[in-house]
């Protein structure tokens, strides 16, 4: 017998997406997501949702690009204030260290020093209620050389992401241990 | 400089959601999907994605109701069979193991087994190409007291989810060590 929580945001887990845009006035930003993930195969999009108040919910309508930056476990600090400051008040690429990088498929900053970015055309912005859920074409996916596996393949023992856990007293955790192959391990159980 | 892996659906990280529904005779199914996420705060929402040829897809559209359930490292076995047979084919609760629960809320069976549960109401259906996006308010969260923290809310550490990783061979991953607090690590970089 389960306990009811009640209505609540928390499933497991939460991605942590920087999402890259740039301002009016051509200045990069970066603000933390972690209501989002992918949403379709073909073509390949991926949907992060962000309040109206958000300087990067007008950059995203204006440009109609972002990217999306996956930080690595010791970047948990950059990562962390992007969620927490405002582009509005603060240059946080240059506070958190960071350096921007100009898409060249799309009207968005690249995070240089996180290992995985998604260069994403804006297609739909759908209105849900707090959230407006902005869903992105990714048109190239980008990588560091050193988290490429044997078949050039990101590997994410060696991206090394974490994610944020909204339950318990809202904390980010890294990756464990592997537990299995993905469409094999299920496989004892067909008939 | 970052490698050009082209267009494609890695992202750091992907969730592993058991969408509970049921079919046109009652028959109870599960469906695994790692396209999804939270989308929205006020109501708060979840979006999952399918293909329109999967059971999962039309017992959505015709009840209006899924469960989203989240299944601890060691039912990853169960997990993984439910994204390789097909409702169509096998009863997939059955054949795992597990047990359905017919949710008070809503019109879908919600996993016993598993510790987490989203009790879903379908409120909008987003065409993005070979994927469907559902957004659910969810109008309550149930957990396994067990896996509750000492002020009631549900514990990641206890909770034990997994990732999945699109990237590399496809597999799934744990959750490892913590890093820190969310909205308290990046204040140091706070003017």
């Amino acid at each position: 017998m389960k306990k009811s929580l009640g209505p609540g945001t928390t499933i497991y887990t939460h991605p942590v997406l920087i999402v890259g845009t740039y301002c009016a006035d051509g200045k990069p930003n970066i603000m933390a997501a972690s209501w989002g993930g992918i949403c379709c195969s073909k073509p390949p999009c991926v949907a992060v949702s962000m309040r109206k108040a958000t300087l990067s919910y007008g950059n995203i309508r204006a440009t109609g690009a972002f990217t999306i930056n996956i930080p690595s476990e010791s970047q948990v600090i950059a990562a962390d204030y992007a969620g927490m400051a405002s582009g509005r008040d603060a240059d946080k690429f240059k506070a958190a260290g960071l350096n921007p990088v100009r898409s060249e498929l799309v009207n968005a900053p690249c995070v240089s020093e996180f290992p995985f970015t998604l260069e994403c055309r804006l297609i739909k912005e759908i209105e849900i209620g707090l959230h407006t859920q902005f869903i992105g074409e990714i048109l190239d996916m980008k990588a560091d050389e050193d988290v490429l596996g044997p078949e050039g393949q990101p590997m994410i023992e060696k991206v090394r992401p974490f994610v944020y856990a909204s339950g318990g007293d809202g904390a980010y955790f890294g990756v464990g241990r592997r537990l299995g192959r993905a469409f094999s391990a299920g496989k004892e159980l067909m008939k």
